[in-house]
């Protein structure tokens, strides 16, 4: 049987010619696998010393395999294994580096015994994602913690909240950037949940039926640092679920990251000037120096975009493909790791941006009573103190100032608003209207659970803080059972090793 | 102060022109709305009781707020309170039908104290959502379960397995059908997850910022049947990550169901023959009348394609809003009713279509053995009985398959197989090689978990169905507890008319 | 042969059951296809009237199927002939109805020779299409039209021309607003391209093979206003890359529109305060009665999520899937009607909004010159004037801006400004100064093709408008082609009746 | 002024800092911009060949800044020229490299007069893109070609037409492969149409406004081989439509490209068997050497997926983006080289797959007349002959053929046929019955235009020859309109550097 070259040897004797070029450049997976080298690698250290295990390969066998496979962790640890794209993807890789005769050779042969290429991608795919979504939620949780520090700062910071983009109601700057702390909290729960499922070994699958031979799939499960396995082995090479919620799941993380980042974009235009964000996170002008273009959250919002497309691309791979493994699943990788790199980028810029803003308090002190935005709160005030109907009341502070509107007053004219009340019937004096509609007092009134009152805001920062640290103990342990698998099949490839 | 009709009244004195009509057309949502006119009312009974409760209200202005209430909701089960376009939307039409002068009236102005329709509007978007999530479950869970009877009753079927569309290995009915169970149970941790995080009262929000007005805000949670609050007032208002979950949750589940429905189709080929689809779920042709269209599996592939669409219109919409409420929000309705509704017709259907359909289990087994599949068996043998290495066995295997097939012949005549055996040296007898490549017994042979092996399968689905039952259980317990905490806003709604 | 309800007996004595009630609720199109009726009847007409122009049915026959269309006809103008959910479709009605033996009986069954449902949906679809395709056109010339009138008007009020959200430089809101004019004229055309790959008679190509009668395809095709075949019948059946190209150019459009919707926005927040939306096109607040949110802006921006997702949708219904008709492309239907009614309704709300917005210009003339806006024109003027080389000039002007930030000054400070050029060694007088930087000359000044220059405006406007009138002129030409045919079909069914 | 390293230079004193490292990487473009290098020299030679005609800068300043363009052009295409990351993208490297003291130094930084990276950057994108789009309408032209040739020697070979993939109609594979072709030539149109909105120059419009230098925008955009300017120098700047329509063009070609990617994928499974892909564009398997996994046409429709997201990514990418430059608009290469490039390998493969595919035209005959195909010819021999309705010749026919099927007949049973027919009181002879019923025959019955009669097929297939060799036509004239203009350019470059 010659040598065809390529993996073409692994289909055996029938295919009379080699891929056509345009063929190998579109099948071929190696920049996409790139990522995955040394997961292949510890996949089939795992493997291997299973089937020993299970005694399906002997001692010798698998010291070869062994051998060899430490080698190659070697050359790629040392940046030499680079993978060759006639050989398609990592996995033929690999095993041709094994299989060369001045190698494993004849024993190499011996590891591909009750595994397929099917099983063997999926679980390479799901270890590398697992350490992206870790490496995610960490960088998440360090944004968390930059708004919450920062929300800290500025509990009693007023500023001016907005609906419709227009002046709403004052509320504090803590009140504002907690906010977001609160709905990124929610997103690190859905990466959790995506991990969960990702973390599951789908090893011993084989081609989609199982295999005849007696493996053990729990001890592959265990020494590569998965949660359990995914039973079904049909089930295992079809599914792809696992990466489709973890890119929903990074979807939505990146769509709250747009909001904010469109925050920051208009809360630093001149016309707002509430915040500043630092010269290492924006681009000027040569020419308008003072000119600060808040480029991080342009990019942000514009990578946004990228991710959510990576989840439509991966939902319309899957779309009516029917069972088994079909070829199109080999792309499910490139738009996995582009969301995953995209939103790490993402983070790391965000968490940059938010920890070096600058608040200018002062602007915002300014704008947080402009608009009459302290009127809801005069309102509140005749509901509660006058026992009138909340619409009533609402209807006389709207007169009230539409009528201060067109004699271009604002709220701040006390003596004016008390004498309007008095027109309306309503006995207010000027001192008392002046306690009502300052935007600090406004803001300190409200009290009810979760509103925008520093105690409130304190509480939901403790809140937050604690939900963070336990967030961060669940990916340290989760990193921590990884590096402990990792150590377990590295002490037990020696101690093979050893017995030579 | 003159009313102008419409909602235009609750805006006070200032706007001098009615809406455009185009603009009201394009902006009242009492379509969409129609579904949550119940939730509306019952949010607005818990809100009145709280705000008694909370001494914010008097008890007599609750008793009129109730009793106009519960006129409503009569009303509206009778099915007479339709809701009026130039009244916008539902909220508008139930205040206004409360502020009516010949019913509650002044009462009725009462009831919005403490209270947005910001706040109120995700209320009702919630309670709303949560029911359309237990049905979606329920109907999940019957497709389930069909799934899993006829996987039962199939567990010996044999059939052909298929990887690329092109025929792989021998299974069985039950392990291909079990397999798609597998995946939806998936699923349903999912949805499950998303109603979690939907079941969360927003209520007490207000416009942003929380209120000055001493509410309880876990009351109303607990008389609207939530698991708790969402505690933070501006995330409370401008989030909708729960409804992106969900959506995301339904898009993978469609996903699954459009594979499910692919095979389907093709399994109803003639070509293929392996399943007919019940004529309940066909469509025919009045020339052809042996011809079956599987239009219910064609139709599910569709609503797959629209389902996804609306998590990607949720996510456009959402992308790069800024914070608080921007009537954008609005539009996150629609997608999501249709996301449901589709879903909903979906799995009914196919649970239809699977309860129905007949396996065409001689074509199976004929198909089962065809084109070689048999031959992984074979080389497994040599590999596990002959010591030899893996791939040295598929390219000997691979070999005999070639020329068998140069032959015209198949594994099937198994004197030639023994015979091309022995040429390569190994000395098989035909019996032998009649047990290695019998369809049957390659499914008997694969004993690793989760294979196609019948008791593999047995356990696998003892497995799905205790889970299924845990996930049923679940759903009843939520839905229970809307029950009841509809059933005690009843109570006290009674207790609190009954005092009058 | 017995009746069994519902379109079953289309197929003939086979099918044992009826539809599934779910299967039926899933399945039927009724409320999609009731939005062309009147296109399914026209195109019966016309292919009876073909079918006895072509000896293929007798006069008698012709009669009786006219008869009873245009029976059918006078029922559905008039209110009466609403769609039978039992009956499925569109076609199933109208030919249910003229088969009712009380009515055409016989001859309605004659009615279906040379013609296929799969033939005559598509040709319903594009029929539909076209005319919404023209009203959009129409709808989009308005906005058109009315951008460039209030371009027209203020082709000399200075305002601040924006990058990154920041100030850049001066601009005319005239050529603010014909810039979007511009964009807008690009989408017609590639509506109007969308339209005439649409309007292309795929009648005949029956089921997906033609058929062996000699029906003549270029009569219907012109009966029914077409401009042509579309030629190969499979091509025909199997294709609606039609409604995908419609459909992009609407997802186009709307991002287009949402960019116009966002400005509005943005621009009459308080902050920046250059616009005044009329309260047409606006909703207020109870309580903050000079607050005025910009819903119709919030509104289009939202509405674009859900066109460019219909589009989405319909490009993965079609993905992967086989030739000739599949049952899926029913719901190709569904999205195309959804987005043609949303860009009709954003385009109105847009066209009003635009119309009746207030520009403040006063407001505008301040922000035109602030941020140091007009620093690019001094830096040109030293690289026109004194020869430096551009870089240079920029740095020059750069320091010059960052010495008069720290000061708290502003280029409008000319003493100062021509003291700091001196000493960087540029002698330029005050009142030069005073020239140079002034928002209204530095307008003037730029004089290069498609600049902000009045001219230059006024020059774009001329060519945008002559656009518009060609754009208008071929609109109205289709719109008078299908008027014409739409006679010519009446004269002959009369002609055809009146022999009777 | 010192030098702070990478662009910060350009932006003048005020910048404190440096990019953050974690801003660099995520803010530099050198990636995707190196596929522009050439394309960002070609317009700065145009732009100072301007500049100097049109006497902004000088004769021996041209000389410096060509002189060193050249050197750069000499350097890029011997492949010298890298992008500097630090230098953020390719228009600063350029420029970098000119404004190096040992090189073009002072006069470098004359080069930017009178332009903006605004308007350079998206001069370079449509450069780039024009060039894409002709290369994509060559492949596609060469599979058209490919389709058509196919067709064209199979006008006579007989196969199963197919609806709901189930057996309607016997067609001919040249019917078949022509219908592909004729839907793809529609795609030519669009991109066409892409392509002449993408090239217009906006090279002149500067940062938004245009410039007050005396620019003659049509003479770069001659020499830069455009057909004509882009003129409102604000919608030259902030328009990416043409990049969109692009997109869309390519997604809806995609989509073509994966519906016949699917029927090779099921055209080749055992159970149809009707074509056998090419060795070359195939994979098999170790063990089952006859088996032939259709991974080119797999990897089409996952292909597919990648592309119509990258239109999603881009029309999210531009939603409600406001007016002018946003840094977002960065992000809008990415996508469109991906797309590009995606669209242009998947039709470069499946131009091969198609070219040496095997057509199984006894297979295929064996399948035409299976399944009852050829009923609907019989059912429309008595409309045609016996003068009977439609729809009763379907239903008679109809209870006929199910009678054969019941008694496990076929319609080739023809005195079978013959004696039903009688008993339906229709006298057909056995003879007569086998004419009508032959696939061949009923093929060549078909006379309607458009049909699958060979006739109509070569009919069909030499007006797609001849509007393909149009196409073609345009193509070459769009690329030596490019060619012609570069050669121009270089003529003056020449003359310009030879007069120093």
């Amino acid at each position: 049987m010659t040598e065809k070259g390529g993996s073409r040897k692994l289909w055996g004797g029938r295919f009379g010619r080699d891929l056509d070029e345009s063929m190998l450049a579109f099948s071929e997976s190696t920049g996409p696998d790139s990522r995955m080298i040394g997961e292949d690698i510890w996949g089939s250290e795992a493997h291997a010393l299973m089937l020993a295990e299970c005694g399906i390969i002997e001692a010798e066998h698998l010291r070869e395999i062994l051998r060899w496979l430490e080698k190659a962790r070697e050359e790629f640890e040392a940046g030499r294994l680079t993978l060759k794209r006639e050989l398609e993807d990592v996995h033929m890789n690999v095993e041709s580096y094994l299989r060369d005769p001045a190698q494993a050779g004849e024993a190499g042969g011996r590891l591909h015994t009750a595994r397929s290429r099917n099983d063997q991608v999926v679980t390479d795919f799901r270890m590398r994602l697992r350490v992206y979504l870790l490496d995610i939620r960490e960088a998440l949780a360090a944004l968390r913690e930059t708004l919450l520090e920062l929300a800290a700062e500025h509990a009693y910071t007023v500023m001016p909240g907005f609906t419709h983009t227009q002046h709403a109601q004052p509320i504090t700057a803590g009140f504002w950037l907690s906010a977001h702390a609160a709905g990124l909290a929610r997103d690190d729960k859905r990466l959790a949940a995506a991990y969960g499922r990702t973390n599951r070994c789908p090893l011993g699958a084989c081609a989609l039926a199982g295999t005849s031979f007696p493996i053990d799939r729990q001890l592959t499960a265990e020494l590569l640092g998965f949660d359990g396995v995914i039973t079904h082995a049909l089930d295992a090479v079809q599914s792809r679920d696992f990466a489709v919620e973890a890119l929903a799941a990074l979807s939505m993380m990146m769509t709250n990251l747009s909001r904010l980042a469109e925050e920051f974009v208009w809360f630093s235009t001149p016309a707002l000037g509430m915040i500043e964000v630092d010269d290492a996170f924006a681009t000027g002008s040569s020419i308008m120096p003072q000119k600060k273009n808040p480029c991080a959250a342009e990019l942000a919002r514009a990578r946004t975009a990228a991710v959510s497309a990576r989840l439509m691309e991966l939902l319309t791979l899957l779309k009516a493909l029917p069972g088994g493994y079909n070829r199109d699943l080999q792309n499910d990788k490139p738009p996995t790791w582009e969301a995953c790199e995209g939103a790490l980028a993402t983070l790391e810029v965000m968490t940059g941006m938010v920890r070096t803003v600058t608040l200018k308090t002062d602007r915002m002190a300014e704008l947080a009573g402009a608009e009459f935005a302290c009127a809801t709160e005069l309102a509140n005030y005749l509901v509660r103190e006058r026992g009138l109907p909340f619409r009533d009341c609402h209807e006389l502070v709207g007169s009230l100032v539409a009528a201060l509107a067109s004699e271009g007053k604002t709220l701040d004219e006390h003596e004016r608003v008390a004498e309007l009340l008095a027109e309306a019937g309503q006995e207010i004096s000027a001192e008392e209207v002046a306690e009502i509609v300052e935007p600090g007092a406004c803001v300190r009134r409200q009290q009810s659970l979760g509103s925008t009152n520093a105690d409130q805001v304190a509480e939901m920062i403790a809140d937050l803080r604690a939900a963070l640290a336990t967030d961060r103990d669940a990916t340290q342990e989760a990193h921590a059972q990884l590096q402990a698998a990792r150590e377990e099949t590295a002490r037990r490839v020696a101690q093979a090793l050893g017995g030579r």
